[in-house]
């Protein structure tokens, strides 16, 4: 494969992540065309600098591509995936940003020959959406997990790697079954735990207006991802269901168990548990 | 009562919260002094400007005030509640900062006639502890809690107010039972879902080394306040249980409608579910 600055990349949909993944790299490569169904997303990332040339029309902005990355929802990703192989150029490197893995690369093992494909998912986002909302810097810093099946090689691996560091986020090679594990638990389960709070608060105390007044930064923070664009997170629990009730399962024996210490009024047992989790998390955030 | 300026405070316990509240308010009255068990704190207090004076004896440090505030762990303050009063002189202004207020209010009912009662809660914070982490700032805009007794004049709870706007929050005075049932849904319950979070990642995915560097801020920020202070969390949980274990309950009904509703795969129920807590959610912090 050619290298990285010489290589034409299609991004195709410019919301958040693709906006914000065409900005950051165009300065890395020989030019960014972005693809989207809208026209006014095409004319907004134009607008803002982040893509060299748009269009509305998949086969046309693919045509010269030696890397494709998919950048739409997980669902709308597996049907694209079903037609855009005959549209790729021999040798492309088809990527994609799906936050999960399994379902993509098992769609992604059908296509044809022609094509080396790498499933891709950087740990970076916000929760707003839309190409309004794109930030090149978003990239910064961020774990970008790839997940290569066995059909793909060493080269087009290296220019995953190649694109996410120019991004400015650090590679992270795994296996998709296990990023859909680990995400389950890391990023799925929260922003669940984050919803049952919010409706938690509005079955109870949402109605006293001191309620308010009264949220610290506790409540802010638990809470903040349930405001996660919502067509995401559907197609997220629908493409990582098995993992995701598996780690809902654990959590809610976790949570089990604390109630039944504070109803234990055990101040010995809930001190020594309470300080085990403490540690625990200073040990993750020192 | 005298007007604050012309007040001494005493604080009895320079932790976190009592030594940032020392320090916020010192200017604003006659002096500030501070008792501490330990007299490395009254040290530390002094050599960072929080108090004028310090002692370590509890008879001595309020002999002269006009307003005392209990900044200790709540089962400390229902302890010296026992015994304060008579230490008290006429007319003085008992508060404190316990974050639950029902058994408090009950045992401040208790003191004798010539002392004037007053509850509060600053609803501000952080996951450090101890006068090496005080900050005055940490009131700055946050809200002040006050929960007066029956027994509480007009006049010692205007003093109260004015204490806590001198610390630059704001008073909001409502019903120590109301207080109590509010924070276990936005505070408690957050607290326990953060620590049993922290303990299925424990439980499930911190054996794999790749979990810590795909972590994004989702679960950064849902299990934030699992690193509280230890000894202050088990007084929370032991003075506030039932209240606690009835926000816990409505929360696992919660998380198991949202398991049902993954497990169904039913996408219209699961994105209108999603879309109406998304729309709570920015209700709450538009």
């Amino acid at each position: 494969m050619k290298p990285l600055k010489d290589s034409h990349v299609a991004i195709v949909g410019l919301g958040l992540m693709g906006g914000s993944l065409a900005g950051a790299v165009r300065d890395r490569c020989r030019a960014v065309v972005g693809v989207a169904r809208r026209p006014e997303s095409v004319d907004a990332a134009l607008e803002r600098g982040l893509i060299d040339s748009g269009t509305t029309d998949l086969a046309e902005g693919v045509a010269q591509a030696d890397i494709v990355v998919l950048a739409t929802p997980v669902r709308v990703i597996l049907r694209q995936l079903t037609r855009i192989g005959p549209l790729l150029p021999a040798g492309c490197l088809l990527m994609d940003l799906g936050s999960t893995k399994t379902l993509i690369v098992e769609a992604m093992a059908e296509l044809p020959d022609h094509v080396q494909p790498l499933g891709g998912h950087p740990m970076c986002g916000k929760e707003v959406s839309g190409i309004d909302a794109a930030e090149p810097r978003i990239y910064q810093g961020a774990t970008f997990i790839l997940t290569p099946l066995s059909r793909t090689s060493e080269d087009a691996l290296t220019t995953g790697r190649e694109l996410a560091k120019a991004a400015g986020s650090q590679p992270l090679v795994i296996s998709a079954e296990r990023q859909d594990f680990l995400v389950a638990t890391v990023s799925h389960l929260p922003y669940l735990m984050a919803c049952a709070l919010v409706a938690t608060a509005d079955a109870t105390t949402s109605t006293d207006p001191a309620a308010w007044k009264i949220v610290a930064g506790g409540y802010r923070d638990t809470s903040r991802v349930a405001g996660s664009d919502v067509t995401m997170m559907t197609d997220i629990l629908l493409t990582n269901r098995g993992k995701v009730l598996k780690a809902l399962g654990v959590y809610q024996q976790q949570i089990r168990g604390l109630a039944q210490l504070v109803d234990s009024a055990d101040e010995e047992e809930i001190r020594a548990r309470l300080n085990e989790i403490r540690q625990e998390r200073l040990r993750m955030y020192p």
